[in-house]
């Protein structure tokens, strides 16, 4: 299959990587890594194993990889007003758009651009960061699911998983991504947004039980929220327990917005908390904590430590 | 009258420092402005007119002050421990105990300690830093409302309000002391506990929209818990909107959280946050913004800007 990973950063290289070695044609959009791997090829430091990518066709425009059948969108959502002139030269009557970028509001805004039946949407439960130019750093986790921002074949949908679980991405599907997006949210309200308010990361978070508890007040927010959005089943409250375990698991990690935060980057506030807020109170759910959190976040940009 | 200065930060010097212009004997415990003072004086530089004390009563313990008629407390509260050590030598059957400390359980544990009929507690609306040793900033406000922690004999009250109010300090009464030290913490939760968080000062934050936003939520979270503890009289959500704009007219002005936290000090979260939330918590007040805002206060205390 011929795809193209669009907005290359440490979620989009490391799937790419995996999906070259799984066999398939993957060109990449390239930015700033583009010198470094264009002469030096890609490696990934992973938990499951090092591995390295010698060849890599990338690419400084989408012109030059020409029409796809699969793009995966990997984007800074707050780079989604580039997604048009990104895109559309990879777009055939066939191509399928996945994006795995983080939040609510991308399938929304690839359905409006290209057409809802060629929409897609994944969230990936991935622990990784950027190194050095042309190195990413897989910490841990990796899971995928994915399923249609409509009605959505479900053949055509199992096709696109097996395409990633023949690589090696435990990749599986749903028929309420809603529920799926808003499940993720859960995890990235409250870690994405305290680790980059307080540069902390997040098993410093949960070592102190004044702010373990702030965590799980704020995925009960986020709950709440989604058990009013009209989704197939509820989201019990055991999921935050179930997350704050998880989060355990992972000792000393960054979230990518705090990440963002130390390099002087812009954040996902709309994706991550603007877009859900505004779900939240259109169904008159109130998340004081949610909407005190992106305040501070929005508040703080200008006092990153320098 | 012979009073007696505990804690001589910003708001101990500058209110003794009026005392004695006002002729009071002015007794002063003092720690590190000790050597500058008993050197070269005071020196108060005010938005009313700078002014010099040049020949200052320090003390480096109360016992050599002995026991006088007044004791003005401007301890910070984390330092409360110490009130009883630092109190006791200067406490004769008649003196009487004003504490102008931030937040609330001041009077509480003077009455504990030296006896409820003797204590008086009030709230000071000042806008003051300290400069150099020997040197006390007054940027604006001062005025003082005093009250009995008990019910108190009026005379006996205003008395010791027109110590003050002779000595340039516009000091009222005030029969309910308890709505009144609430009324300064609709101002000292979002103002302190916000300005040390994102170190910025009151201005920077009512001048982003979503950020005078918290700061009015938060006061309205304060005045429903006041609310509910029984006061003589209720505070209208208008006063939220008062201080607002009251806080408008501050400028660039550093509460002196914001100042404890820069300098590496510990901060008053005890008596401006945590027992606050306790009393609301007993009226089954919920309070979420102000309860974060603490635990985030709490949690950053490691990643302090150095």
């Amino acid at each position: 299959m011929k795809i193209a990973i669009v907005g290359s950063g440490a979620l989009g290289l490391y799937y790419g990587a995996l999906l070259q070695r799984g066999g398939h044609e993957v060109h990449f959009l390239l930015r700033s890594d583009y010198d470094a791997i264009m002469s030096n090829g890609l490696t990934v430091h992973s938990v499951n194993g090092d591995f390295y990518v010698p060849s890599v066709s990338g690419h400084k425009t989408s012109d030059t990889i020409g029409v796809v059948d699969l793009v995966v969108v990997g984007l800074k959502t707050f780079a989604n007003n580039y997604m048009q002139n990104l895109i559309q030269p990879l777009i055939a009557a066939d191509t399928q758009i996945l994006t795995l970028q983080n939040g609510l509001g991308n399938e929304e805004l690839l359905a409006d651009l290209f057409g809802p039946e060629r929409v897609l949407g994944g969230v990936a439960f991935l622990c990784s960061n950027r190194g050095e130019p042309g190195h990413v750093h897989h910490l841990g986790a990796g899971r995928i699911i994915i399923g249609g921002y409509q009605q959505f074949d479900t053949m055509r949908l199992k096709r696109i998983a097996s395409v990633f679980s023949s690589s090696g991405v435990e990749c599986t599907t749903t028929d309420d991504l809603k529920k799926t997006r808003w499940e993720k949210l859960v995890w990235n309200i409250p870690f994405n947004g305290l680790c980059a308010l307080l540069q902390q990361t997040v098993d410093q978070l949960l070592m102190a039980p004044g702010c373990r508890k702030l965590v799980r007040d704020l995925m009960i927010e986020v709950i709440t929220a989604a058990n009013a959005q009209n989704l197939n089943e509820a989201i019990s409250e055991n999921y935050a327990d179930r997350m704050l375990e998880f989060t355990d698991g992972m000792g000393v990690y960054k979230p990518s917005m705090q990440v963002d935060r130390e390099e002087g980057r812009e954040l996902e506030t709309q994706a991550i908390f603007r877009i859900p807020l505004e779900y939240g109170r259109q169904q008159m759910v109130s998340m004081p904590r949610t909407e005190m959190l992106v305040v501070l976040l929005e508040q703080g940009k200008s006092i990153l430590p320098t």
